[in-house]
């Protein structure tokens, strides 16, 4: 493996938002992705977490689900950037665009439209035992759903959740003042 | 390797107080620590840094300097418990006890005790160019006294800082609730 | 009017959780308290709030509800220990303790037990136009159920929401070092 | 007494970067400020402190020292604006333009260009037992100096000092999203 953590600037991203370095590493920490993992990577954005964790299921893969044609383009571009070869980049909108993947062991939620029950029955049924969701929220509502869902399912899943806020110190003169992130709470759900 | 970030509930810790995995994490991809670097982990308390640094630095080697007994006596529990060869303890006090070591690519500093310009100063002297010293402070006075250190030094360091603020959700019946943790700079130097 | 903001320490508690001096504050400003007021505290706890409310609306007055009678006999004791005779404490569950009291200016919800959609109701029905309902959460569920009422009603209420989370320092020898207080989100309605 | 807390919005700010409501509320909590206060508001910046302070203050006065012409010009439409007579403009730099004010009881401190320890050596001076000094910190630098300063005088001041970190909800669509505030840290210092 190649070290961990890239850098934002390393990344081609247009004008898609585009994850922090720091979410980015919690988000596949609390995935515990594992060398030879199959990742589903839902609602990938510019790519930069699918490439993280690609990285590190270096003898597994990642699939890359992205429904906006912008996005599509820059995760192909970054994973070009990057050469990472087990990486495939899934254009469509889930879950109907998860049908035709491999079974996952672990599973990353960036974005879900309005959908995410849908994706997260979906994700449920075709993951192994032991394996992790990571929903990243960013609005409340998200939040709230995803809690809602681990709960009905508390037979299939236990789950934690944070909430993550990192402000960044910038240099003014001879001053160091805090500039805020916004926040997000990240949910993971373990598979039982 | 194996993957990334070890959960809290792993490690052996006594009453040592421990870094949170979430921190741990941001530390070890702040520190940019590669597979074959040489990481010294300055007041390494129950290991739990030097044992991830550890498993991040394959081919490489982690110095874990602590004056604690108590904690030194952690560090090789755990070291033993993660099966980690490439990690060294070192019973002494820093800025002395890093005499006998090897150059360093990546410093940590967890606990610094009064000497934290004097350690900086040797890691200066000894690491090399691009390589990074990541220091984590829980107080305002540690946090002042590297950010002045930095910016006195700035012909060989620039520097970045964050403060990570978590809440972790706990479940209480129907609810959820954030329990704060108490939060924590991460600074990060890079040698020019 | 007295000066503004009781110290934690002034009030009378007992074992009953108590919203903090920060907090208190700036719920009392969130729902914009005149001395005319009148004013409902529903789930009011110690009654820390209710008396700060009270000498806000000195020549208004406060209702405070609360169904366990440990809460009622800590509000009886704070409000003769702070002199406010404009507050009244009604024992008993809301909405049905609402019934017999004057209609409102201003309502703070700090515990809505599971029937915070019926007490919005008869606020609602009860509020002049103008008159702010602020709902301190603590629970991501009650979050979601507060935003969610106050956007299905959109036509009678506007709202506004903030999360504050307040870390004290402590003294430890010659450092600060930060404590974490448990965050809480402030949601604020607007009569229309 | 007016109601407590007045909203950003109806300040007039031109450029002049202005504290949040919250932070102004908190402030003044924390000087404890009464009726017949005299009030020294250092750095005052728009003014917004002023007149919350002056409002709080009604039988007290208060002093708004500016050096910015810009400030100054702000601080007097807003002093007519919301009908504050007892709020006294003074242009010029502390400590020197606090050489011909009354003793004070309360004292606030928003900007202190790099004079902050000669500002609380005047301050300390002048101010009753019992009186309190708020400063407000949003550099790493400043609290530093702060936190200095009142341990340095322990005889003469007891302190306390928070963080506060604010996220408004702000409503996208059918979502509420947290958008981050740069946190601050407010310092208080007691006279003993």
């Amino acid at each position: 493996m190649t070290r961990l953590g890239i850098e934002d600037e390393a990344f081609i991203r247009g004008k898609v938002p585009m994850t922090k370095q720091e979410i980015r590493v919690l988000t596949m920490v609390k995935a515990r992705i594992s060398p030879t993992d199959v990742v589903w990577d839902v609602g990938a954005g510019t790519g930069s977490m699918s490439v993280e964790a690609a990285r590190l299921a270096g003898q597994g893969h990642v699939y890359a689900v992205e429904r906006n044609p912008e996005g599509v383009s820059l995760i192909k571009q970054n994973k070009e950037k990057f050469g990472v070869d087990n990486l495939t980049v899934v254009e469509g909108e889930a879950p109907e665009a998860l049908n035709g993947l491999p079974d996952c062991d672990a599973a990353i939620i960036g974005g879900s439209g309005s959908h995410l029950s849908a994706i997260l029955d979906e994700i449920s049924a075709r993951m192994r035992t032991g394996g992790r969701i990571v929903i990243n929220c960013i609005t409340i509502q998200t939040l709230a759903a995803a809690l809602d869902y681990l709960r009905a399912h508390e037979i299939d899943f236990s789950y934690e959740a944070i909430q993550v806020q990192i402000n960044r110190l910038q240099a003014v003169g001879a001053y160091d003042m805090a500039k805020a992130i916004n926040p997000i709470y990240i949910v993971t759900g373990e598979k039982k």
